[in-house]
Order: structure tokens, then C-alpha cells, then sequence
């Protein structure tokens, strides 16, 4: 429970009408994708940078606890509240589009912009931001940094913090700082904005950010290759990324995802394959195209692709993309608990990570079908069991235990594109050792000495 | 000077040939690009991370200053022992390839590797390393992460932070830390590889480091535009850089620069031009090529570009390049003191601020020739003077000063690839808050609380 003055406190700054402190609203920014819950003690709306400032400031003042808010879609719990205090959230008034300069190719955006609202408007001046995240239709850009979100795209275009040129941020302590700028070179003072991408709102409150925008390319033709075998499949993926050519878009299933599409939906698709690819690639001219299909079509065959199909129009195009799109949904026939997570290793690695996943689904006795972003080596990987039956659910936690270690093992990372928050902080310690976590607090306790911003996150405290 | 005792530790860990204490060496090391110097008190050459770490480590337990070094190339004294204490120089045993991953299309590099050796090495199997500081022949990989080095090729291929994937660093106190890993998504953890670029060795030193690689494109194709004035090559730079194709590089040089290589020499440059534009594009298909130059020549000649030449071959890309490529040494026609900088503004504010540029000049009746890489922003600036007289040394640092306040004004930067240092130090509180270089400060405090890491750079302390 909050105290009443520091309510009042907090309405002389936003008013009365963007400051929630009921029960019902309480229990609805108590969510985010997780399903985990717990509830704030306010919610904040603030109205610009000044609000967040003057709240941070009274906060840390005070030792109120702050989770910043973007869209509340994200999958490792980073804008729930697991300590209390406030909620601040971006979504009512910090949401605008600022300016698309199109002399610079530069969008300034409030953090709570959804990402397809930016894509949309810089695609009708020509021009384009990749990062385009599963959560794209819902997902805020403040998050999108904060977790520093991937996406299809990624394989040839990167990940958000790609794309960020510079960010204005309130610090704990209520300074407003500016790091960037709208320049491709700037290598005056630290990198700050390069710290506060995939911080998770434990650093700083973003208010404002700075998104590098590419012309948007003219043209794109989709493929998709059925291979006899994930590995066969998984081969392709890094000897096409060698290749020469980059498609933009290097997306995966395996066999028990495959099967599950069919289950739901009835499409026709090949269920004995052991992995189909489906492949983007985009340029300016019909040859430049054709010229990287071809190059993509000769790694696949060699690599057993025994059937690779070239949409002819967007329509065919959106077919053969169906099945990726609807592969999460979908999983659900092998089970009502899906244990979801973005592990990502080298690419050449894949090979060897599915064949571990799938001995881990063995041992266990559970299925783990698997799809993804194989492009850039992210695999979406599903524990699925019954979620009614504890001791599945048991076994489900320690088969992903082992799907972290076995990603590790490979030089690969416990998370690609979703975060840590609360869900992957226990599997902190297989991925960093203890001098570099000691580093990580030193970090927060530089930006945040109160540890008032998201405490709790990131396996810190 | 140094304590025997402690000389004596440093010889036990690398060995008596591996430390440098005499005079004659301490003259050797205390210099730079800068012709600024600062003897070190030793010069220490660690054979690998566990001697770094051994040396920081006993480094930090007697507040002995640390100056970490790679190729000394540096413009603004980031490698200089401004405060005394041991240089941990790179050149001699940390200069190695460690790996070249085709299959993952990384490349794992100690420190002290020189850039074209690495850019050799990876195109000889067919990839690419785009980051090419004018110092790419003798500059090391290190240098080029601490200072976040660009070059040529930034317009379209981004700059040394682009293709930082992972980092191995030692800590002050001797802790070894590993950052990042080999895949394009990783968002487990602080990026403490993103504060370590461009933190210019005043956080960690660099152990190893971890590169992103790109398909060497097949082609290049080099074209020149001739320009009746600078305002009209600026216009034509962003519009271009605006309208769906991406050069490589789109350098300028100004009618001061095109007549100082001319007098030096004597190759039939357009003397009374305002402006030349030399620009790169590359690609698989010379069709791609052909359609991006022609873009390119449409939009020049829109703005102003009276002439445009487009190299037949290899020899033709070479005389086209030869201006741009010799400009800097040909400006000492206009004085034997030149002052150097390399200021970076959004494109579109680049007309405005060579007009401010010239019109310093004028004020001050001093000669500014201006080229670089306008293609990103970055225009190298350079205030030329007579050395031996110290009033006109002393009107060059004015002017110096008002270049750096109109940069600032069009929302520029102080530096785009060359870093603070020393050089730029006075002229931090131009560009950031106190509250600012105070979040600055407190980083540096983070990774070295007793600030031995060095010391006085940055303008943080």
C-alpha cells in the first residue's frame, strides 16, 4: 500500500485523471504476457518528460519503487510490478510520433509508439524500419528498446538496436539526459544509449527516441524450401547466409510444428518433411531478386531441399508464409502449457542445438517442437505439456533447464530477443559468472543507487 | 618515476624483455597522432589476457595509472600517458587473427591486429570488413573499437560499433569479463559491449574482440560530380543519400582543398569548382550497379552537379579517388599548422554549416579547407595557420571554438570517429550537461573506482 501524501503528491503533478489507484485498475496493469501477475500500488500516466522526471526524482526522494510500462506484451515479465510501487505507464500520453525527417531519414518517437504505427507511417513516405518483432501490432517502441527487440527481418537488417540513434531519458534521480544524436557517426562521451538498449527499464526511463530509418527497398519475393531433415534444413540456413546474398528473412519449422499447422488449420502442407524454410529477400530490381533466389535455391537443393517453391504473387506469397505465421497458436494441440523460449546460438550451430533439444524431448518424454528465426540462429523454443498436471509441469521446467544449458554449451545466449525480467533470471548464473554479474550491479548502482527503477529484474537483486 | 618494487612485479609477470623502462623507449611511446607528449613512467608488453589482468590487477591495488595503447594512431591523445604510469601497449604480442568463422561469417581478433591486415585477411575468403579509418594501414582493431573509428565506407556500411559483436575486456581490478556473443541477437545481460566502444580505454582494456563479417560484395563502380558550389554538392549529398539507393561512400571535397591537391599535384582538377562529390556503389549485379548510378547522377545533376564522370575501370576509380585520397597531406599549402577535426551533422544541415564554416574563416581571416565523408555528416574541418606565429596559432583555436559552437547548433557532434581524448576535452561542456558528464562520471566510477584506468580523458576528471 502506497501512502496516501505520496498519492497526493503524485496528483499535483499529473492530475487526478492520470493517476490510477483502485482495485480494478490496479489488477489490470498487474499483467503482462507471461501470465504471471502482481499488482502495482498506482498507476501513473505521466504527460511528458517533465512527469516522469518530477515523479523519478520524488520517488527516489522517498525510495518509492518505478516499473516503467510500454505496452505490457513482453514475455519475461520486465514491466511487472514484482516489487510494488509504481507503475508508470506510456501508453495514454507518451505515445506520439514526433517527427519523421525524411532529409535525414530519422523518425523521433515517445516510447509509446507502437512499433506497426511507426512502420506504417514511414513506409507511406518511402521509407522503412525493419525491426519487426512477433508483438509488432501491440508491442511499444519503448519496450522494443528496453528489451531491445528482433524480429523476422533481423537476418538481414538487424535488431532494434540497430536502429537507435539516440534517446532522451529520465534517471532515477529525476536528470533528464540526451545520449545521441541524428548523426551516423557520434563518439563524443560514453555510449549511453547503447547501455540503455536491452536494460529493461532497470537504468533509466526513456522519453524520447531517435530511430534510424533505410530507404524502403522496392520489391520482395518469397520462397519457402521442404527439407527431408531439420539438420539438412539447418545446414541451408548458415551455407545460404554464407552464401553472398542476405535474405531478409530466414524463417523455420520442424516437422511437429508443421503437423500441428495441418492439425488446425488444413492447408495442405507436407507433413512427412522434416523442416520447411521460408525465405524473404527484397532490392530494387526483379534481376537483383532473381538473382539471390537462384543463389538461395542452389545451397538449398545441395542441401536437401527436395521441392523449393517461388510465390508468383503477394497472394502465393502469403500462403507460403501461413504456416510460420501461425505456427505459435497452433502448438497448442500438443498441449495446453507451452513453456516459450528465444534461445540463440551461432548459426553453424543449429544443427547440433535442435538434435539436443529433440534428445532433450526424449529423455523427458515431452514434445518440443521448434520454428523460428534460424537466419539469425534464434530458435522458438516449446516445452509443451499439460498444464494441468503438476508433475508435467515439473518436467517441463527442468527440460528447459537443459535447453539453456544445451544452448549455452554452444555458445549461445539464454535469450535473443525476449529479455530476461523476472521468468530467465534463475538461469542468470549458467550464462554470466560472478565478476561479470558483480559488473552488471556496479552498472545499476551507477544509474540507479536507490535501486528504485524495476528492481528485481535481470537476476540484480 | 616508477618504484623499482613494482618494476620488478611487472618483469616477473611478462618477463624482463617484455618491459620498457629506459629513456630512449619512454621518448618512443609518448606520442601520438597529435605531436602532443607525455612520458610513461614504463611501457609493458602483455603476451596475452592473463598478464593484463595480472598487471591491472596490481595496477589497481597501487593506484598505479594504466594507459592502455594500439597503434598510437590516434588524433586526440587518447593513447597519450597524460598522467604518467605504465603504457600496456598491444603492438607486440596481442596482434593476432585468432579465427576467421566463414560459417558464422565472424571474425575473432586480439587487439593489437592492424585493420587492412584484418580486412585482407577476411576478403581473401570472400568476406568483408567495411570499417576503414583513414588510418587503416596502420591502425589496430583495438584503437579503432575505443574510439568507435568510421571512415569511407560509413554511409551505407555503419562504423566500428556496427560490427562489434562480443568483447573479452579485463577490469581494472583484474577481473575478466566476456561480453556478447557470436550471434546477431543477444539480449541476455547489460550490453557492456556498447559502453565499451568509444569509452576509449578508460573502462576496461580490450582483450579480444569478436566481428561481425559481410559478404564481400562482387563489384564497385566509383563516379565523380563536379559542382558549381559547395551549397549545391551538400544539397545533392542528402537528397541522394534520401533517394532509395545507398552509396558506399559519398566524399566531398571544397573548392580550398580542390585547388591546394591541384598546386601540389598537377592533375587537371576543376579548379574553379565549387565542389567535387566522389562516390562508391557496390553490389552483385552490374545492373544494380548501373541502376544506383544512375540515381545517383539524376539527383546530382538536380542539384546543380555540371559534370559527371563515371569511371570505365579500375585505373579511371583510381584518378577519380586521387584527389580525395590526397587532400589531407596537400592542405599544409595554406600553412604549416593545421588544427583537424571531424565534426558530424544530421545531412541536411551540412550547406549551413560550411556556411558557417567560411564564414569563421572570414571573420577570422584564416583559411578552413573542409573535406570527408559528407555522406554520413562528417566533415573533416581544418583550420590551416602559419605554427611559428603564435598569434595566428592562438585566432586558430578561436576559430576552432566557433566551429565547434556551430556544429553543436545544428545539432552535430564534436567528434564522428577521431574521439575526446584530450584534444576535445575543453570543449565537453559544450556539448553535454553537467548532469550528463556526471552519469558519465559515475560510470567510470562503476568500472574503475580508482581511477587508474586512463585517467584525464574524456574531460572526466
Amino acid at each position: 500500500m502506497i501512502e496516501k501524501k505520496h498519492l497526493d503528491y503524485f496528483k499535483s503533478v499529473v492530475g487526478d485523471e492520470n493517476i490510477y489507484s483502485d482495485k480494478a485498475h490496479l489488477i489490470a496493469y498487474s499483467y503482462d504476457a507471461t501470465r504471471e501477475h502482481f499488482e502495482p500500488d498506482a498507476v501513473i500516466f505521466p504527460r511528458d518528460e517533465d512527469d516522469i522526471s518530477k515523479v523519478l526524482k520524488y520517488c527516489n526522494e522517498h525510495r518509492i519503487v518505478i516499473v516503467p510500462r510500454g505496452a505490457g506484451s513482453g514475455f519475461t515479465g520486465g514491466a511487472l510490478p514484482s516489487s510494488g510501487g509504481v507503475v508508470l505507464a506510456m501508453e495514454k500520453h507518451m505515445n506520439k510520433i514526433l517527427e519523421i525527417d525524411m532529409k535525414n531519414m530519422v523518425a523521433v518517437v515517445q516510447p509509446g509508439v507502437i512499433n506497426m504505427d511507426l512502420q506504417r507511417a514511414v513506409e507511406e513516405v518511402g521509407l522503412f524500419y525493419p525491426p519487426d518483432p512477433a508483438s509488432q501490432e501491440y508491442s511499444s517502441i519503448g519496450g522494443n528498446v528496453s528489451e531491445n527487440a528482433g524480429g523476422m527481418r533481423a537476418a538481414k537488417y538487424g535488431i532494434t538496436k540497430d536502429y537507435v540513434m539516440a534517446t532522451r531519458a529520465v534517471l532515477p534521480n529525476g536528470d533528464i539526459i540526451k545520449a545521441g544524436k541524428r548523426t551516423i557517426k557520434d563518439v563524443a562521451g560514453y555510449n549511453i544509449s547503447g547501455i540503455l538498449i536491452a536494460s529493461e527499464g532497470t537504468l533509466a526511463v526513456l522519453s524520447e527516441i531517435t530511430l534510424r530509418l533505410i530507404p524502403k527497398p522496392k520489391m520482395t519475393k518469397t520462397a519457402m524450401g521442404i527439407f527431408n531433415s531439420v539438420s539438412d534444413a539447418m545446414n541451408a540456413v548458415y551455407k545460404t547466409m554464407a552464401s553472398g546474398v542476405t535474405p531478409v528473412a530466414m524463417e523455420f519449422l520442424d516437422n511437429l510444428t508443421i503437423r500441428a499447422v495441418e492439425q488446425t488449420f488444413k492447408k495442405g502442407l507436407p507433413v512427412d518433411a522434416g523442416a520447411l524454410l521460408v525465405t524473404d529477400v527484397d532490392g530494387n530490381l526483379e534481376d537483383d531478386l532473381d538473382f539471390q533466389l537462384a543463389v538461395i535455391e542452389k545451397v538449398f537443393k545441395e542441401n536437401g531441399c527436395y521441392e523449393f517453391r517461388i510465390a508468383k504473387d503477394k497472394k502465393e506469397a502469403g500462403d507460403l508464409w501461413f504456416a510460420r505465421r501461425n505456427a505459435s497458436p497452433a502448438l497448442s494441440v500438443y498441449g495446453s502449457k507451452k513453456l516459450n523460449e528465444d534461445v540463440t546460438v551461432p548459426r553453424s550451430a543449429l544443427p547440433e542445438l535442435l538434435e539436443k533439444f529433440y534428445a532433450i524431448a526424449d529423455k523427458y518424454n515431452v514434445k518440443i517442437p521448434c520454428f523460428g528465426h534460424t537466419g539469425d540462429g534464434n530458435v522458438h523454443t516449446n516445452v509443451m505439456v499439460d498444464g494441468k498436471d503438476p508433475e508435467q509441469v515439473k518436467i517441463a521446467y527442468q527440460a528447459i533447464e537443459e535447453v539453456f544449458q544445451a544452448t549455452v554449451d554452444l555458445g549461445g545466449t539464454l535469450s535473443g530477443e525476449h529479455g530476461i525480467g523476472l521468468a530467465k533470471a534463475p538461469y542468470m548464473s549458467m550464462a554470466f559468472t560472478p565478476e561479470e554479474m558483480a559488473l552488471f550491479k556496479s552498472i545499476k548502482m551507477a544509474f540507479d543507487p536507490n535501486n528504485i527503477l524495476n528492481p528485481a529484474k535481470m537476476g540484480l537483486s
